[in-house]
């Protein structure tokens, strides 16, 4: 009934790609784990969301590029970004020696 | 345009009252830094919310106790919970020692 975990247990060390877990789904929100073992976005692609997302990095570091901004957001843990609908956005770097993770709150 | 912070950044380390920040609304949802320093649900009283939370702890420790279980849950970081509407809840306790952090999304 009330169901539960722990964000840091059976955290992949090594991946292909980013992985993805929603940890929950109710009205308004979808909330998710993202691990990165140092993806970074593609040349050239820049996410472009129609809803708000909330990102808090709470494992490793990473580089989130905002459009129009200069330089790289350099996320430690604890660091969070509220990304209103449609700005782009694009994760530079994440770090290689090990896992970044993330926790992010998607609006529905 | 886009905010941004450290949820781990000043944080009170003696306190009356838990102290709740609100980091972010958007349509569907509320996400919430909860810091507690040894605060205890009052004897008796339960939580009772109308809309789903889910809620993860991040630094320091607490005992959540379900109304309906035999024993709190004990959170250490990392550790989440999704507590649907209408569950009753209490904080059993939280440390004494350091600040417990918590975050939590509200539905709304």
């Amino acid at each position: 009934m009330v169901r539960s975990g722990n964000i840091f247990a059976n955290v992949p060390t090594c991946l292909d790609e980013e992985e993805i877990a929603i940890l929950a789904q109710f009205p308004g929100a979808r909330v998710e784990r993202i691990v990165s073992t140092g993806q970074a976005s593609l040349p050239g692609f820049w996410y472009d969301q129609d809803r708000t997302e909330w990102v808090i990095l709470l494992a490793g570091s990473a580089g989130l590029l905002i459009e129009g901004e200069d330089a790289p957001r350099i996320l430690a843990p604890g660091g969070y970004l509220e990304i209103p609908p449609n700005v782009r956005h694009r994760v530079e770097w994440t770090e290689a020696d090990r896992p970044t993770i993330w926790l992010a709150v998607h609006a529905r």
